[in-house]
């Protein structure tokens, strides 16, 4: 193991973040923001954390130290999406157990890295820790100048969703089943391994959403958040929900389509509300708003359903 | 063990948090910042994270659940300090054991939130996460008009501290050793239990300093990260060091004050570098900055003096 010195040294190299609105990044004790630089659109900060830990969240057998540098970031960032955010930068508490090494360790910033990328921001700052215990931990800032919570749902509202449910859920099954062949499993497997956080339709959607979550912990759980926040109930349509691929999936692995949409988790949707006429391009409604509590379909209450990662896996 | 959604509404009441500038707090997807509020202040934001793992930062055996919430707080917001700037808020991510109860949790918090009052500002957010290892990771945000980087100090600056050192170090022991009867030994075991960020002190210094760390490795490593980074050597006053009380103290517990301040680690002081004319109130000057590279006393090279937390103590 090197020194810290040389590790962090390394991963400046890695990060290579170069962005205006930081002018003090890696290395010093705090990373440093220049927030004039980024103008008017400065107004609202939004700032998140979300820790990603082996045996929790991952299992070394079926994610890689890229995989894990990857999925712990857009873990973090899909929640600035779901506020509406954009993000300025990132900065990541890694803690290393004994036997990882300077590879190791490189190879979850090259993921987190290449995640930053893919979304257009960037690893400025971070510390690194020794543990008995492999985790990583993912602080976002972002700037919105409109924010959505997810208490603002108003009976009437339909309720939309913009990405795929439930093919993240399916993925993981595969690599824990060992089922990676045929390209369903694969395409799943891969909507585990590099899960994208929806920023672009989160903006997108920020100009008329009445609350907005991502999906972390499958639809019925995270549905439920905005039904009790907002005091009101979820209805699902069922046959909106429909999805012939998943369901073909579903049932390689044992399970069935809606089980994994409810409570498979990690998909990084964007699950919104709006009034009927105002829904963006790129979402799709899949249920509405009315009096009551808690998320329904076909009458049966859902949202007990929850979602514990690999307990429920 | 109650519901996520129980334990984030008592954490709500614990952190209390109602700060202008945080339209939205905890129990959504990301806190929100209102910058504007901020006013011209804002210019700089200022960024840190900081772990504190059981088993390499404390140990449940000598601290409390409170004691660890203050303690990681204040590690964090002394980053902040450090680089001159004022906290805005912090967010933590607590990873829990099985074997935590809900009461163990909300003595963490307990901790955080007393730590925060202490300094002028509250907990905003955060994320819980199951874990095989108790930890927790702290992300704090400052402003500053003027932030202070370790590369800055010149040839001739002279070198000063502002706060005690070797005392948390002499705590620790103090506690490891199960001594802790005597005037002395209770101070310095206060000094590990409830350290406190200098957050008006680095403010007052950023005004001149032309470099600044805190002192959570020691004296020893930390002067030689301005060291190097400034790319010069730091002498250090053996004379102005002398501390008669925390001699005593040593002699106690079979070491050197010396030994306690170079790499006794977690005392949070502040070192900064000044030109001769500019020490400000509060700060002392214990050395110089020459040509050359490392950190000196009496000749000698300290700065591989490592801390390595409990592996040194």
């Amino acid at each position: 193991v090197s020194s810290e010195f040389a590790r962090i040294e390394q991963l400046c190299r890695i990060f290579d973040a170069h962005l205006a609105a930081v002018p003090v990044g890696i290395g010093d004790d705090a990373a440093v923001l220049d927030m004039l630089s980024l103008g008017q659109n400065a107004s609202r900060v939004v700032w998140t954390i979300d820790s990603s830990v082996e045996g929790v969240h991952f299992r070394r057998d079926i994610a890689s130290y890229f995989d894990v540098g990857w999925r712990s970031f857009m873990a973090a960032a899909s929640d600035l999406a779901a506020m509406g955010a954009r993000p300025i930068g990132a900065i990541a508490a890694v803690m290393l157990t004994s036997d990882m090494t300077d590879e190791d360790l490189y190879e979850i910033a090259r993921g987190q890295r290449a995640a930053a990328d893919s979304i257009g921001t960037a690893i400025i700052g971070g510390n690194l820790s020794k543990a008995g215990e492999y985790s990583v931990s993912t602080t976002v800032l972002g700037h919105a100048s409109r924010t959505v919570c997810r208490n603002g749902a108003r009976v009437g509202d339909v309720f939309a969703v913009c990405g795929e449910l439930g093919f993240a859920g399916a993925g993981l099954r595969c690599l824990l089943d060992g089922l990676s062949a045929g390209e369903l499993a694969k395409r799943a497997i891969k909507c585990w391994q590099r899960p994208v956080a929806l920023i672009d339709s989160g903006l997108v959607a920020s100009a008329h959403a009445t609350s907005m979550i991502d999906v972390s912990d499958g639809l019925a759980l995270d549905a439920s958040h905005i039904a009790e926040a907002s005091g009101l109930r979820i209805e699902l349509n069922d046959a909106a929900l429909a999805n012939a691929e998943l369901e073909v999936l579903a049932k390689q692995i044992g399970t069935s389509a809606l089980a994994l949409m409810l409570s498979g988790g990690e998909d990084y949707a964007l699950l919104a509300t709006f009034e009927p006429s105002q829904v963006p391009l790129g979402f799709r409604v899949i249920g509405k708003c009315v009096q009551g509590a808690g998320v329904y379909i076909r009458e049966r209450r859902v949202d007990a359903l929850g979602h514990d990662h690999f307990a429920s896996a």
